[in-house]
This record gives structure tokens, sequence and C-alpha cells, in this order.
């Protein structure tokens, strides 16, 4: 058990501590509260349960919250309408549309009519482009959560090394940008990589988020390095249970890397913490007043 | 003088012989030739001379060139007025303006102004962020036409490991983005990359993009990797001359390489030939028709 335990719980907290700090100069600069609109289509279980942590977290952070429940069969014409009528809400800084969406909605569209300087998930092109050209926009908010730990775990990444495993829209490609950003020197690592072991084996830093249990192992691991774990996989604990486990084999990599978060407890607080966040930038952004520091 | 030589010149030949080979049935099908706009501001020598090459281009692959040359002192309305116009021009299926601007003019702005369907140097953040998601759109020439010349050479790409020395928004990141798109392992190297020469000597591809005269090695290479050579530099060869060189030392390299591009000869008349492509390309879409096979 030799390696530090990233405790993201922690981190997250107090990134919503400072959120909330920052949130009655934002108000009485702007004559209103930062404002995150929510959209939930349908009743998937998952779903409704992050939208009400959600809820929560804006309202304990002293934000107003605007929450959209549509029906399960809402057509994509009235999703686009009420993303419109948010877009030109005054009140309105942040929207988030909870996905997956129902089939009859194209997800893609949906995203694309978000304002961008509201696309407070980071999911909008023009953020992936602006991310990509090194442009000020939002990031999506897991990749996010783990350049914060990294750089409060080690300060300046400069001239590390970094492997990425896992290239997906939301998590690997834009963690890559942002590792590469910030004078890493980024390797993006997939399903077609050959001898992946050896070539994690090279990283200061390992970012895993490919969805698979416990995929990543402790020889994979260069002694001492910097672990930072996406996944959530729930598997069968055996007498009818299950568990959460991540990509990583945590119980045999503890031993091996310098420092781990852990699943739960690691990335996942931190998506919900840098949601607050975004939106707090976005509203000091549209408001134009300059973003607190230390966000 | 191991490596085979990958002749950019003869690929962008034949390229360019495709396009114009095309050209007919586009023109038959949408009742015009497809059109580029080339805007020239000010009187940058070199600049001058491109802007020239592409209009020779152009007309050889039976194009409609729009030149629009306004004088050093333009200022940057007028010139966002032109790109308004050449936007709603019907006629004009792909805008290039000539960088770099005036002082007086920021960049930035005028690329943004571009209709990003019209975008064919893809250096709109639109087309930065289709790239980054995998969605369809246009990539800059001069890393189109490396990923050409690296698949007319190899085939498929599926799980070699690449790494792209330089993170440029016009050729390193959007290389990369490219690599990975095709199933690279991709590693992109910078000027704070540690241990550089050993972070090449893992790649199967090299693509250097740094800008500094004969910097790769023939040590830094993997025996029998794949040489792609995107810098031109104008270097002292004595006695008063002076010579174009590229990022790599190709005298020694050819002897490690397995193959290589030249300087000059390789990636740069890509440059051009992907313009027209890109052209071809974007007049297609606009008119709603499928763009030919094999570009």
């Amino acid at each position: 058990m030799g390696a530090a335990l990233i405790d993201g719980k922690a981190f997250a907290a107090g990134l919503r501590g400072r959120v909330a700090d920052a949130v009655p100069a934002f108000a009485a600069a702007a004559g209103r509260a930062p404002g995150l609109a929510v959209v939930l289509v349908g009743e998937d279980p998952a779903s409704a349960v992050y939208v009400r942590s959600k809820g929560r977290a804006v309202e304990e952070a002293g934000m107003a919250g605007f929450e959209h429940r549509l029906p399960a069969d809402t057509t994509q014409a009235d999703l686009l309408a009420l993303v419109a009528t948010l877009n030109a809400d005054p009140a309105v800084d942040g929207i988030l549309v909870q996905l997956p969406l129902p089939p009859q909605i194209a997800e893609d569209a949906v995203i694309a009519a978000i304002d961008p300087d509201k696309d407070v998930d980071g999911f909008h092109v023009v953020n992936a482009g602006r991310l990509a050209t090194g442009q000020a926009g939002f990031v999506p908010c897991t990749p996010l959560g783990c350049l914060m730990l990294l750089q409060d775990r080690l300060g300046s990444l400069k001239g590390l090394e970094a492997v990425v495993i896992g290239r997906s829209n939301i998590v690997g490609k834009p963690m890559a940008a942002m590792l590469t950003q910030a004078d890493c020197t980024v390797t993006i690592a997939h399903s077609r990589t050959r001898d992946l072991p050896g070539i994690v084996r090279r990283a200061d830093i390992v970012v895993a988020a490919v969805g698979r249990a416990e995929m990543v192992r402790a020889e994979w691991i260069k002694p001492g390095a910097t672990v930072i774990d996406v996944g959530i996989n729930r598997i069968d604990a055996g007498a009818g249970k299950t568990k959460l486990v991540g990509d990583v084999a945590y119980s045999e990599v503890v031993d091996v890397a310098g420092a781990i978060t852990p699943v739960p407890g690691g990335v996942g607080p931190m998506t919900i913490a840098c949601l607050l966040r975004n939106t707090l930038v976005a509203a000091c952004r549209r408001a134009g007043l300059a973003a607190p520091e230390g966000l």
C-alpha cells in the first residue's frame, strides 16, 4: 500500500466551497445568481439520480437552478425549442442536457443547438475546437477534474510523460489536449494500440478512461507514477451483490503507483464540482466580470 | 542510402490530376465550376508567390479562381466585409485568406468570420472541433497531405506508433488528431519534451513539424521508420548562397529510415494539391453531391 490516495471527494468539496464563496460577489456585481438549467428527457433512473445530485449541488452553491423535465416521447423539435428559449434567457448561464436522450432525438443536433458560451458541459463542437486550438472555452467536466487533481498533486506537469488510455470525445481526447497544453508529452492509447502495457509503463501520469473493469494492472505501471482512474464499472461481488470498480486494478496498482485515485471517491465527485465551476465561469464571462482566481 | 524516397511532387501531381478529372462531372451536375476565392492583403513577396501558385493551380484544375488583392493598409472591417460577401456568393465554394495579415488586422477574427463550410484551409474553430470530435469538416492542407503520403506508402496505419514533433494548430495538433483517427498510437512531442531522441526512436511514423533546420538526427530514428518532414528552413550554404532543408537531417536519416520525404519535393507540393481537393469537396457538399472517391 505505497501509493498516496488522491482524495477526489475532499478536493471536490473544497472546489465546491470555493465556487460557493465566489457566488455572493458575482450576485452583488451582476444583480442575480449564476444560473444553471438542467434538462432531463424521460425517466432513465440513473439520469434522474444525476439530475437530482446536480440540482442539489447548484442549490448548495447558492446558484439558481432551472430544472426542466420532459416526457420520454418529447420530439426533437420541442427539445430544440426549449434549448432556444434557454439560450435566450439572460438568467441562464449554463445549459446541461442530460444524456443519453431517447432514440427519436439526435444528441448531436441538440448539443449543436446550445449556445457555446452556455455549454458548461464542453460538448459543443465550438468548445472542442477552442480546446484544440488553445482558445478560452469550456472543457468537459470529467477531464477538467482529472487535470485539477493532477495539478494539485504534482504542481507543474511540464515535461512529464502522460499516457491517456481511451479516445472518447468526452474524456480521452479533451484530456490529451489539456495535458499537451500543460506541457506534458502525451500519448493517446486505445483499443488498437499494440503493447498497451509497455506503452503505459512509460508514463509518469496515467489516465485510464476505457470502461473496462480493472484492466490496468500493476505491471503496467512505472513505479511512482500518478494514476487517475476515470472508469466506473459495476461488477459482480459474489453472494448476489455488486460493487463499483475502476479501470485500474486498484488493490495491486496501489503497491506500485506514487499516487492513485480510488473508485468511488476519486474522479467521480469532481465532475459535478467542475460543472459548478464552469457555470460560475460562464456567468462571469457573460456578465463581463473576471472569473475568480483559483478555480 | 537505404530509405525509399516518398515523392510528394509526383503524388501531388497525381492528386491534382484526379481533382481536375472530377471537375467536369461536378460542373455538369452543378451548372458551374468549383470556385476558390483567394484573398491577399498587402505586398509580402512570399505571400504573393503562394497566391500566384494557388491561382495557377486552380486554373489548371479547371476551377474558377477569384483573386482579391487588397492594399496593405486595408482595415479589418473592410476585410471582414469582403469575407461576408464571399460567404454569401454562391459561386464561391472555398475561401482562403493568405496569412500573415498586416498588424492592424486580427487573424483570429478574420478566420472566425469565414463560413466553416467554405473554410478549405481548415483553420476555423468549428473545423478544429469537427476534427477533434470525428465529424466531417475540413482539415488543414499540410497535415492532410502528410496523411495521404503515409497511407499511400503504408496502407493501413492501424496500430502503428506515431510521434508528431510540434504542436502547432496548423500542423502538429491536427496531424495528431488525424493519426489517432487512423488508429495509430500517437505521441505529441514539443519543446518541453524530455529525451526527445528517445521518444522519437519509438516511432514507426515520425512527422517533424518544428521549423528547426535538420534537428532530427539519424540516431533518433528507429530503423525502417517512415519519416515525414514538414519543415522548410532556409540555411546558409556557403559562398554567399542559401539552400532549403527540412527539420530532418536528410543525408544521415536516409540511411536509417525505411522511407522519407525529401525537402523540397516532399510535403510541400501536397499543400496546394490538398487545397484543390478540399475545394472540390466543399463544392460537392454545398451542391449536395457525393464527393468523388479516391480523393
